[in-house]
């Protein structure tokens, strides 16, 4: 898989792709992200990116120009699957997305700053729009960085173990149990004791019944309809 | 306003925080954030943080005296309102929690990563539990980069101009109305006529309309019980 980040605050990118998993995927060779600085398709000395939204009103509007360039540039080296467009009025990422997008070949992911993108570009090349929640960030960066989290970490060979990414939160439409490790007894909180009992059956029973009880405390909604 | 960010990756951290407006804030004096490396309070020669988890199954699980020492070592040196550990199975983050959280003194946010935290770490530390979506992540760090990307823009004073985050998506409970800028024919493709006639109670009418549709079409769970 590979992912081209188009943006106007490439730094902003750098840790996320240069650590952890991100980094493990593209050592693997199993997953590649590039990351473009819009600023490097527009024109005239000033390379100009943005500019005051017609009508009036704060907040400047990213210029259809210079994303048209950059998203011809890329089209013109490699077929994409899909152009995403990060905005706050976009399809909610899930973990359905997730999965989803990690069978996917090569993605575009445009992040928007300041107020957004010229309309245009949306009409234009933009086959999905996602939001990573029901929240404003200043800009679609960390957003397009979840995004790329959530989907390289499902790619097979990503994560060290497979199976830990199966038994996560939202996989099997249960949240995750609670999980211990050493010590067994901190300041006199203690590890329940099926836990150190060695018997896997009962272990994983436990687990089971832990992860129904906190998805029914937590998030009812996600139970619905499950016989529970 | 303080948030110290608590992780085993801190170099994930590195970007946001030293770009775009978490930069402005915090030049500005007003917010800081500072990075915690996990690692700086293990013991022994090793300075483990992780191990495996009781009962068994893939996955390493964050051991709760580390962390409590780093939270102990911030606590010592000034009050905290809230203690907060980014989980997927915490509670939806959304604008309304960014306005709750952006007039909070000093926050800790401790960032799971691996198969999470020792349950007891959040049983006798943490005040509150955030998710950022339903979907899992490699770890808290860019979900802990985007509520403190969410909160901090809501500071006043913050962004240049302030009606910038009013009149962002949710703020009002409707999604933004479509932008447009220069030029106003591209290719063919033309700005809305009245966003160029200067006519500012014509402009507002139309984009209060644009919201009302958007909203409608995308996100009408958003307008239920506003009578629209």
């Amino acid at each position: 898989m590979r992912i081209d980040i188009i943006t106007v605050v490439p730094g902003l990118l750098e840790g996320p792709f240069s650590h952890s998993i991100l980094k493990r995927a593209e050592d693997k060779g199993l997953a590649m992200v590039r990351i473009h600085n819009l600023r490097d398709y527009a024109s005239g000395k000033q390379k100009q990116v943005d500019d005051y939204a017609f009508g009036g009103g704060a907040g400047m509007v990213m210029m259809i120009e210079p994303i048209a360039k950059c998203i011809d540039a890329l089209k013109s080296e490699r077929e994409y699957d899909e152009v995403i467009y990060m905005t706050p009025d976009g399809k909610t990422f899930d973990q359905k997305m997730a999965n989803e997008l990690s069978l996917k070949g090569n993605l575009i992911i445009l992040c928007g700053h300041y107020k957004g993108v010229d309309e245009r570009v949306r009409e234009k090349f933009i086959t999905r729009e996602i939001s990573v929640g029901d929240f404003v960030l200043s800009g679609g960066e960390l957003a397009a960085a979840v995004v790329a989290d959530a989907v390289i970490r499902l790619i097979p060979g990503v994560l060290n173990d497979e199976t830990s990414a199966l038994t996560d939160s939202f996989q099997d439409g249960l949240l995750a149990p609670p999980v211990y490790t050493r010590p067994a007894n901190y300041e006199g909180m203690e590890v329940p004791e099926v836990l150190l009992s060695g018997h896997q059956a009962k272990i994983e029973s436990w687990r089971f019944d832990a992860s129904v009880r906190r998805t029914k405390e937590r998030r009812p909604d996600l139970l619905e309809g499950k016989g529970f």
